[in-house]
């Protein structure tokens, strides 16, 4: 099924919906109303009653919403029904705390390769995995694996971000604190938490 | 100096800017213009010189904007001059990689305090700083901490924010992938690193 009218604001909402749904489908429960989902997504529930209509989520009069159909419907259209192989790079302590990570697991991702150009990392294990020398990057387009974390220090990020976009990934979340220039087939995320702490002070 | 009008989407865009302003400053660049800007920050030239204008920043026709008088404005706008003391909840991975994580400075955070309810880690040292127990965070207020950084497992989050909120703490960085309630004095920006990969295969 393709779902091609939703717009990038309710997409962006998804994941976060997607969340909830988990979290409440843990709790065991079957149904939720856009009422009582709202407070826990934080969203108005007409909005969110307008995002879940977009693919074709109407909720019954009374009951609301059943749980698990949503599930299915927003991993769908993330694309997320199938374990994506994630590779992480940068095996240092940030990465290693992101490796062994279970939030992952929420969303389908399964880090499957770990590369480090530091000769010290190189052959070590983190969990399961062991972890690679970079030159190995250039394989992944052979190991289907077209999702990568990168958490390298800044001034290796953009080489690092060449070497994946060469290998055919073409989503990959930044975790450092840089942009990437990428072709636009790629998608990028940076997260850079230390220029989310920056914004807090202006409203404390 | 005081900036009533400007608008929260510019704010949101202040700590990037700042972010590139300061990598420009550091490359010994006393001058950018908005052509040039535009490259490290991935905003149209108009955009940033209508941002930059909101603060009375007006760049000289040839030369560009003043790089070290836009990073003390900006500074000034997100009250970052002055070191801010900052707590840490939660010694685990993800806690012991963003405390050692240089990034901060770049915003003037500096992480003094940092908490956790493990017994084996309580005592032990992350860097110069003792972990302390989470009993003490009732002593923030007294510290002159009031921005805080929650990485904790996410079943205990919302005890850990209110813990916070109760010490007097009115910024919050949240690393746990859930939503905290807190009353609206306090600034909460949630990060869930999984979440944003959630978003990459839609795009991919």
């Amino acid at each position: 099924m393709r779902y091609t009218k939703i717009p990038s604001e309710t997409i962006r909402r998804l994941p976060a919906y997607l969340r909830a749904l988990i979290f409440l489908d843990e709790k065991s429960r079957e149904y939720v109303s856009s009422k009582d989902f709202s407070e826990y997504v934080h969203v108005k529930s007409p909005q969110i009653r307008k995002d879940f209509s977009y693919f074709g989520a109407f909720g019954t009069k009374g009951v609301g919403y059943r749980i698990i159909t949503l599930i299915e419907q927003i991993k769908g259209i993330l694309k997320l029904e199938k374990v994506q192989k994630t590779a992480l790079i940068g095996a240092g302590k940030l990465g290693t705390a992101i490796s062994l990570y279970p939030g992952f697991k929420t969303y389908g991702f399964e880090i499957t390769a770990i590369f480090d150009n530091n000769n010290n990392k190189i052959g070590t294990r983190i969990g399961e995995i062991v972890v690679e020398d970079c030159w190995n990057i250039a394989t992944l387009s052979d190991r289907d694996i077209r999702v990568a974390i990168v958490a390298v220090p800044a001034q290796s990020a953009q080489e690092t971000a060449d070497k994946l976009v060469g290998a055919g990934v073409n989503g990959i979340l930044n975790l450092s604190p840089c942009y990437l220039a990428v072709p636009k087939r790629v998608k990028v995320t940076t997260i850079d938490i230390a220029m989310e702490l920056g914004i807090l002070p202006y409203y404390a």
